[in-house]
């Protein structure tokens, strides 16, 4: 049976896809990221398309009407292309696709701090040599006078080399009069000599990659190796975010759809690829020139990219297949870079606490610091560490994706365009906003949310529970399809012609979040027998934006009620550290020994999380005692 | 232009080869393996063939006569086929084939010392293990649970393991219920998991290889590596023997003549990989059964074998491009063993030390000895070793191949039908031999040689300088075709119908050969400034045969006139060698120390080698005084 075509519309894409693949999965491969959210199983129905022409069959309707389906409107999920068919896809249906902003250091009232100094001595590097030319006297042969050579300049023995090289080295070392550059890259303790080239040679570069591989979103920036200098950062949304919204819809469509693992695998790869062409034109390089990469991603992430099985991640007793994947080779994961480049990924703790999380804790420094410190990365999955020097103990909580702007009507990332402060007006007449970049508004991201959810319930709009109070007179608070709405920004304002709201969903959406991250926090004091006043600081992670409205995420319950002096905002950790380790050999090797050290806290043991949950499903939460601060605007 | 055919006779077997390509390369891609002795350069005359029908082009005439040249001869390295020819091979054109002896424990004079016993850790080994299933309070991820359970078995630390395993192995554990066999190989210094098993599996082997890479000849050992055993040993002609006897004419044909290392490495690769075949047909095996190869060879052997430039060996200051060659996958050389299988080459110690002599170091146990010892090679090229525990010194002195029975008119392998022992009655009109297994005649071996030699001094036939005495009464000594010859064994006596005897030109040869020997080993001494006497213990290895009479060795000055006692054979120790690695990890890492210990001495710089040399071309030397017992027999 040959392949069906698919054209899609309005991009004028066509894919030709296997017999029995779904339109979802056309549309993945034309580099088209509809906003599955339910891991493609026709519930969320957030993956709506219109079939233009052509023949499709489906697996059944989701929650499309009658009249809906008469127009054509499908899901695109449930529907089997049967012969050639052209689909629209409405913007609404779609992940939109920004380039992150390359400059990151606007004021802001907690800004990103700036990743520690290390010493410059990254995973692959080029060393330039002199070796002695060989004499009757001095006889030592030419690989031996090689690495003799490299660990008098200090490189770590033993040394590994492929025979490609080994094969010319004779003839190399002697046309280059025995002054070399020699490609060196660190491997599990051993350093593997990768070329050997004449050091008079044009020696630009070498170039690394440092990836985060997160659930909802992927960034990555390129690294030039020998000044240590991003020469260029972008980011995306995971192409995999087709196939459900968190780890857990991933791990249930790799599991239990034919050929689901390796979808989800080439989506991620695609996505990867993207991101490092995009790098790549925008300095002129080529993928060859790009010969070391690391990547930091939650367990999940980290295993559908190795293309390993992650089963018995999702089943008790929750157990990964590999918490400290060793290094391989670029080609055999098809990434855009030196087919020779090794590929790093950072070591995990657990199924739920991922290398990202070892990332947090190298940038925040709490695994070296003496007072009690707390590490959260509030990315789609929520992840915690609390300790010192002499302990670390992380938890998960599933927080959701509502923070990365996912799983939120306009929610979006931290990108141009996006609401990122935002203050509703008493009575919610009025709404004064900030984007990024000051354009016209395209959505809202994170920090955003944390400042509208606050401000929502300081002006009256909702109570305490999150449901908006009825029979408002503001217009902005309106009758929507499924319930009471809020507007934002009206049509003529944002840079899209459409409205930019949030309904009744969306904030049940962030008041799960919010009491997750609260719940995890008190659960993890609660282990070791301390108050939310021993946490002497506090360093926050996630893709929220630029800076983060810490008075807010505590007015929320989001954030223990703390001095704000104890709170720092370290943006992006999980990319931090990669690049961190992609620099030093040191930090990658520290990042497994922070890794052994974590305890991890398995949330599902025992009721204490739930409890703590359920009475943070509120603004602030159930007990006010717990925010003295908020005294005086409590209601 | 299309590849021409060349059908060899009598063994109907046909091959097609490019344009431009010699009968002498046809013929090595055949299978055939010619007696070229000079590097194809139509000097030596030995790759004599026969056009029967078809045209060929000639490059040179080399000896052929004019008469011989109408009948059709040529010197198939001068002659390329023109269009399809038939080609007949005589017999005294090639190398013949012979399997090894299996039993080699026959009594002799000096029989060989059977191999040290070292406890059994060999490069790849079966591991079963019964790994903790995990619970909720024991969630170590999969990958980290084998190796702690393997770090715990007393393997080593770090593992390492290849993304297919990664990526079944949750599967394969719980399946296998946590009870497994892993198979590890021990990689500088690493140790590589490759296989996870379920325990309850079919368990056969696995097997490994050991593999002697002699410039003239091959052999090899299979192995099970569970016990240790030896089940099958198999030996032949290095194919390459084509292209040139010793290792310059080799280097000399790799380096100026166009695909010429290639054709050696493929030469090489196809005679290991034939006898691979032979000992796995013998025990019913396949390649995948092979999960380690060791080969043991000169440095010029293993360069080619590795496919390593070899150029720099012959060039002053004589530098090889490598002397510890990391370890290769058996795919990327193409053996015949399971692709993963790493096959690993002893450490040598220079251009013209190899890994076969460390190989002897070790077996022999002089590295580790008390008494001064001396290690002697007498293989193609004649290694030596002297030293003990405190230091070890090394020198190559070319003797050819004489005593492995190449380049000498009737000389063979020590394989059944050899003659292994001689005795010329004085006068030389009788004569006794011994040939292994009791077969009738087809050759003489390197022991039968040396025995050979002294006995026609003794018997009066040659004068002290190896010259035919003429006017003799014998009908044994009669006029050849290139001066005098002395006829061992009548037609009527062997197995092939054809006399056996030995050539004037022979006889010098092996007049070089033993003063070769006995020059080093002089050298070597002096560079210590110490007297022959000082020598406390000899350990000699080459492909004599079973044994060697160690009497006459000293007769003809090969072997300095030392009481008997000291002496030791040790027959193949370049194969025994490759077996002990094989079997032990440590001593693997023994051999690099060895390796590493030994000064290396170049006969080259100075006269005194080539004085000694030119002293020991007499029987048994210019100075009698050195060998005081051969006094009473002198004339
Ligand atoms: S309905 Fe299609 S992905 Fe959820
Ligand atoms: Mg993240
Ligand atoms: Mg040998």
């Amino acid at each position: 049976m040959p392949g069906k075509t698919v054209l899609f519309l309005p991009d004028k894409l066509s894919v030709t896809v296997e017999p029995g693949q779904t339109l979802l999965q056309a549309a993945t491969k034309a580099g088209i990221t509809l906003r599955g959210a339910c891991g493609a199983k026709g519930v969320c129905g957030r993956c709506r398309v219109q079939v233009k022409s052509g023949r499709v069959s489906l697996s059944g309707q989701g929650r499309i009407t009658p009249e809906e389906a008469a127009a054509g409107w499908v899901l695109a999920c449930l529907a089997v292309p049967e012969d050639e068919v052209t689909v629209y896809v409405p913007e609404e249906s779609r992940l939109t696709e920004h380039r992150v902003l390359l400059e990151e250091r606007e004021s802001g009232v907690l800004t990103a701090i700036e990743t520690a100094e290390t010493s410059l001595r990254p995973l692959f590097g080029r060393r330039l040599v002199t070796l002695a030319p060989p004499t009757l006297s001095d006889n030592t042969d030419d690989y031996g006078r090689l690495t003799w050579t490299l660990q008098q300049h200090g490189e770590r023995a033993p040394f590994w080399a492929g025979y490609a090289l080994l094969r010319s080295l004779p003839r190399v070392l002697r046309e280059a009069n025995w002054q070399v550059a020699v490609e060196l890259a660190a491997v599990e303790g051993a350093t593997e000599i990768q070329g050997v080239i004449p050091a008079s040679g044009d020696l630009k570069g070498p170039f690394g990659l440092a990836v985060d591989i997160g659930t909802t979103t992927v960034a990555a920036e390129l690294v030039d190796l020998a000044t240590g200098n991003v020469v260029a950062t972008a980011g995306t949304y995971n192409r995999q975010a087709a196939f459900g919204d968190d780890v857990i819809s991933r791990i249930i469509y790799a599991t239990e759809t034919a050929g689901g693992q390796a979808a989800l695998r080439e989506a991620v790869t695609e996505t990867v690829n993207g991101l490092v062409g995009e790098l790549l034109r925008l300095r002129g390089l080529n993928p060859e020139d790009v010969r070391a990469v690391v990547c930091a991603g939650n367990t999940t992430m980290v295993h559908l990219f190795l293309g390993i099985d992650p089963t018995y991640i999702r089943l008790e007793p929750y157990i990964p297949a590999v918490n400290m994947p060793p290094p391989v080779r670029a080609a055999e994961l098809g990434l855009a870079a030196h087919p020779e480049a090794w590929v790093y990924c950072l070591p995990g703790v657990a199924s739920y606490v991922g290398g990202d999380i070892t990332a947090g804790i190298k940038v925040s420094g709490i695994a070296a610091a003496e007072p009690l410190s707390l590490f959260l990365d509030i990315g789609t999955n929520g992840e915690m560490v609390l300790g010192n020097q002499e302990w670390l103990m992380a938890c998960a909580c599933s927080a959701g994706p509502a923070f990365e702007g996912s799983g939120i009507t306009c929610g979006m990332r931290a990108v141009s365009g996006a609401i990122e402060a935002v203050r509703v007006l008493p009575g919610g007449f009025e709404v004064i906003y900030r984007t990024v970049g000051g354009e016209k508004p395209l959505g809202i991201c994170g920090s955003g949310l944390i400042d509208l959810l606050a401000s929502l319930h300081q002006a009256g709009v909702i109570d305490r529970g999150g449901r908006f109070v009825p029979d408002q007179e503001s217009p902005r608070v309106r009758e929507g399809s499924e319930g009471l709405e809020f507007v934002l920004a009206w049509e003529n304002e944002t840079g899209t012609g459409r409205e930019i709201f949030v309904t009744q969903a969306d904030i049940q959406n962030l008041m799960r979040a919010k009491a997750a991250v609260f719940a995890g926090i008190r659960t993890l004091l609660a282990n070791v027998g301390l108050p939310l006043e021993a946490v002497e600081k506090v360093f926050i992670a996630g893709g929220f934006g630029r800076f983060l409205n810490i008075r807010d995420a505590i007015a929320i319950g989001m954030l223990p009620d703390l001095p704000l002096e104890r709170y720092t905002y370290i943006g992006n950790s999980s990319l931090k550290g990669a690049r961190l380790a992609l620099l030093s050999q040191a930090v990658w090797e520290e990042m497994k020994a922070i890794a052994r050290r974590v305890t991890y806290v398995e949330l599902s043991v025992g009721n204490r999380f739930m409890e703590e949950f359920m009475s943070a499903l509120f603004l602030p939460h159930t007990d006010l005692s717990l925010f003295p601060s908020l005294g005086k605007e409590r209601d």
